[in-house]
């Protein structure tokens, strides 16, 4: 089959075998991908991951449309146990840690991490799952209100997502990005950082108000420095948050309370992928159909 | 009357005049006052303050024995407003930010901000009340279980206090000093951090399980780097914690339930104050009687 394939921090084209799925697993033929910007920063040496990225998709089983958690696990560990299912100590992830993704024509993934999609959506709506699923997992953490003032720092994709999820609670929304102004400072009871990068953390720290709470939404590429005694002085709570719940991302999806179709700029077939990765740096959604 | 002078990083003993109260504040007649971290950090210039020194202590008002609470408020900002009296935003704080503190024979505070000591406490021991309170702030922010495996990093004074604390929760407490054995990683719900450097910040992170809870209970004199990234694939909460709850405090201490007393090493006069300062740094409670 066709694969996109990532070595060296490099991208190329191959012709590798179709997956056979081990106990447990079953073949999923990929009917869309979504480039996301992991697997820009993968390509960058983020992560030191080698095979097959991509893990957004949709795919097709026995004939239905399904999406799928990223996240394999083992059932056994500690983290397992007690529930936190998407920290296993042993997990694998698609596309990103020891697991081949969805840039290629099939995958494999246990059955137990795939969802249905129904028939109302859209195949290249049903992409967004996995990120509409990591935009909720903020209500999974922190309690917002139509009370809420709340910030989110960055208009990309995920951004865009977030606010969507967000308004859905009635909460006083404010979206700043790059180039906007400044919001105002002690402001905000709830902040989200989704841009990326450490101004865009100093924005969201600054605006926050005493006893305010931060949601960390991107990884960054080095460390970060935060002046630790503000924290402490303000009492400022500090979230990481990644995945989330995909079953309510599917339901907000079938409800049409989230659109996501305006965030798709283009589809591609494999063999361009050196265009997706470049037009995905402008921040808008790519999207294979292997 | 006779007060410790800090200015320019420096300590000296003062003549000065008895001061006046203003309108809601009352004259109280220091009768012991505790050296804390912060005032030897207020020494290396942690904070510009000009004054006199000095947050913890026991004092008199019409033959009652009272503590106070530090911050000194406005009562009219959104903070005040929305219950968060403690980050007032016009906030004075006794011998930290623009208001002369406890190292002195008398000292003013509004009259909302005082506590009667209960005839069952001895005054060396109620000088701990602030720094109780502040200990049991953790647990006005984050809930604590006796199904919690709870870290505390830090033998001082303050991390004395909040593992008294946290043993009446009933949790499974462990407690660690500089020079003792790492704790196991990736093994603790929760982790509080008091011992004000970055390697005990960084015990403390790397003791968490996934999802855990990361309590920063000291300011640092310097900036903080963190691991971005870990903190938000590890999904780990960061809480700031500051001043609590003083009654509850008295109450520990009036119940017997709290044991403060073997804190205390030395007990000295103002003049004295080279030696107890000196002796403040060994980590144990020095007391002034003005």
């Amino acid at each position: 089959m066709r694969a996109l394939w990532l070595e060296d921090r490099t991208l190329s084209l191959r012709e590798i075998d179709v997956p056979t799925p081990p106990p447990g697993e079953v073949l999923v033929r990929v009917l869309a991908a979504g480039v996301c910007n992991t697997d820009i920063e993968l390509t960058r040496g983020y992560y030191p991951f080698a095979g097959v990225p991509g893990h957004e998709f949709v795919g097709e089983v026995d004939g239905k449309r399904v999406v799928g958690e990223i996240n394999a696990v083992c059932n056994r560990c500690p983290a397992c146990l007690s529930g936190r299912r998407t920290h296993c100590d042993n997990r694998t992830v698609l596309g990103i840690i020891n697991r081949n993704g969805a840039f290629a024509e099939y995958l494999t993934l246990p059955e137990e991490n795939l969802h249905f999609v129904p028939d109302d959506v859209p195949t290249e709506e049903a992409v967004f799952a996995e990120p509409l699923a990591a935009a909720l997992e903020i209500q999974e953490q922190v309690r917002v209100t139509a009370d809420d003032r709340v910030l989110v720092v960055g208009r990309g994709k995920l951004g865009t997502l977030i606010a969507q999820t967000l308004l859905l609670t009635g909460c006083q929304l404010t979206v700043v990005g790059r180039g906007d102004a400044g919001p105002p400072a002690k402001s905000f009871d709830i902040a989200v950082e989704c841009s990326g990068n450490p101004a865009g953390f100093a924005t969201a720290r600054a605006a926050l108000r005493p006893r305010g709470t931060l949601v960390m939404k991107s990884t960054y590429a080095g460390d970060l420095t935060v002046n630790a005694s503000s924290l402490v002085v303000d009492e400022i709570t500090l979230v990481g948050s990644r995945c989330g719940p995909f079953q309510a991302a599917i339901e907000s999806l079938a409800g049409g309370r989230i659109r996501d179709k305006p965030l798709i700029e283009g589809i591609y077939p494999l063999e361009e992928f050196a265009e997706a990765f470049e037009r995905a740096r402008g921040g808008r959604k790519q999207i294979f159909t292997p």
